[in-house]
């Protein structure tokens, strides 16, 4: 059996744990693997090549960050397209069997296209969706492989600097924004520093969640008279009851012209009129930290694409590979879903979790963020 | 004999590793050991409580970030000021032999005029400058207790966000801006990162090296044109040719009042003339990584506290300790240096270490460092 895997959106600190899963599976069962290069993107324009990387090599590959096929953010046109005939001859001449793709929402929503258009044409290809994103909003799984990861960078440099923030007898405001441009998976995950730095209150603003800069600056206000370390975690897709995302007016740059300052930006500025602020923004850093991968999320990127390997080896076709958890702390296992159920559906963070200063979340986050480091504040 | 440490000046990942270095010896040696809270500003205030931490709780202080007896940025007056009345009182009443200060520059300000004051005085007492600092610019010694895990931090987040940032078809340039106001050391250190992302060109702009927009333009207009991996390093400290910090006319904010942009944001948008640009700025997490320490930096921190605590038990004072490079690849020891060649005085990267493509700062940089993550590119 030849088999094309492929990876495509933002990248993930696992994302070629994944890879690496899906090839030694592979192999294990015999099939030929072969890479596309910058997703379907790459693979439209013939760039696939051979995945004949040693085990040493695909030891380093697993750790390395960044997708190592290279990636993209090309949306498919609707099935019955003329970009088919492409595809679809280049899967011909290849002679490829089986398609795995590694993504989020919009990636899914090509698995699901691509198998469309494999049914449409009677085209022998099984098409598997393999989750992927840090956002973890996708849905049918308990949680996207790449989340708890970024989740553990997050928590990780958040608590370093809120305690560095307390060394001086006027500790500052910390605040961090986090991605999640529809959902506050990340922002919320902040929450779990309260169990890392003694004393620490979070204060977590989701995009579920439509917000003021008055109820920002009330909220802050009242857990900042107890002089304690504080932390404001914003999401970067934060919005006000309009539904527009929480920032300043345009911020002008050296040229006049308007520059997008962040939701961060934009609440640090704010609440500078209470006390001493300091913003951190990790960025892309979040979504590349290899260094301090979730050793759960580690292995289960890898169990996830390991088992779609097993899917395409029964002709499978059509589904999207879901975790799900069997013991909340913790075993988990994979499911089958159709990739329909899968495709350009968002799971937000759901309000059960939210309740009692967020109890459920941290029960729900904390098995597979795994370790911390310990901390000892005087 | 009744020791008081305190701590001063920004935290480093490794300024409490020296403090319990400083504790755990002065236990050997049958020494009361109290701590100064927040600095000399504390001490003032008579704030010092006994450092009576059990075995376990100082191995995950060794470990936690921040100062944690709190620091502070006081700066003394000159020796004969009633403030030292104060302070000498303290010193007298709580029958204080030693006193051990950690600090950078200002701070070693601070030791030479209390060991004047207590000379001037003829008060008993031996005084005593540790070195910290992340910016690795005090004199007299090869290099400072926190630059190598700053470093660490600054190449492991650097190289992996430049490898997530070739995910894609069209490479985004990648910029960083580190601490460093007076001098370049960290910047500098980014170039380290060549060795762990293949293919790379790091562009490095310190305060050392006047430069200007036309300058950096044209640089990243060079290398860009190979289309390899680009990572632009600026120290938060570099300045034009008329010695003006390298940034943009004020930047309004959403109040219309002027917003202060840094060289890392500064550079960005000027580098948006040529491509997509991802800017990183890791501001105080980069002072404050305790999760990504390097071994050499955490074992030298404890070894010159507790040197100082050997130093102050021989009756010693007005003394800097200096880390001595006995080995390039790698074997050090400490000195003793008089504290008055050491207070005020900046320690730029000299060029010698900076020519060759920076061959000779690579070779000081790499052992410091230590061992980094392998990655592999596809």
């Amino acid at each position: 059996m030849r088999i094309l895997i492929a990876q495509s959106g933002g990248p993930t600190p696992v994302i070629n744990a994944s890879l690496v899963g899906a090839i030694k599976r592979a192999r294990e069962l015999g099939h030929e693997i072969f890479g596309g290069i910058y997703g379907i993107e790459g693979i439209l324009e013939n760039e696939i090549i051979p995945l004949t990387q040693s085990n040493v090599e695909l030891k380093k590959i697993a750790h390395t960050p960044g997708a190592f096929l290279g990636s993209c953010r090309h949306v498919l046109p609707d099935p019955g397209d003329e970009e088919y005939d492409v595809l679809f001859d280049i899967f011909a001449s290849r002679k490829i069997d089986a398609f795995l793709y590694m993504g989020g929402n919009d990636s899914m929503d090509s698995v699901a296209k691509i198998y469309s258009e494999a049914e449409r044409r009677h085209f022998p290809i099984s098409v598997i969706g393999i989750p992927k994103t840090i956002d973890n909003d996708l849905v049918e799984t308990d949680h996207c492989p790449g989340f708890a990861s970024a989740a553990r960078f997050l928590n990780i440099i958040a608590s370093e600097f809120v305690i560095d923030s307390i060394s001086y007898s006027r500790p500052s405001i910390s605040v961090i924004e986090t991605m999640g441009r529809d959902t506050g998976w990340l922002a919320a995950s902040l929450k779990l520093s309260e169990y890392l730095v003694k004393g620490l209150n979070v204060l977590v603003y989701l995009p579920e969640h439509p917000t003021s800069d008055e109820e920002i600056l009330h909220d802050v206000q009242r857990l900042r008279n107890k002089n304690e370390p504080l932390l404001v975690s914003v999401s970067e897709g934060v919005v006000d009851k309009n539904g527009n995302y929480l920032k300043s007016a345009p911020i002008l740059d050296s040229f006049g012209h308007p520059k997008l300052g962040g939701v961060g930006e934009h609440v640090a500025s704010l609440l500078e009129k209470i006390g001493r602020v300091k913003l951190v923004n990790p960025g892309f850093t979040q979504r590349a930290a290899s260094h301090t991968v979730s050793s759960v999320d580690f292995q289960e990127a890898q169990m996830v694409a390991s088992f779609a390997v097993d899917v395409v080896s029964d002709r499978k076709s059509g589904f999207f590979v879901g975790i799900v958890r069997k013991e909340m702390n913790y075993l988990s296992t994979v499911k089958l879903v159709p990739i329909g159920r899968v495709a350009n559906r968002v799971k937000r963070v759901p309000e059960k979790l939210l309740e009692n200063n967020m109890k459920g979340f941290i029960e729900y986050l904390a098995p597979l963020v795994g370790q911390m480091p310990e901390f000892i504040i005087r």
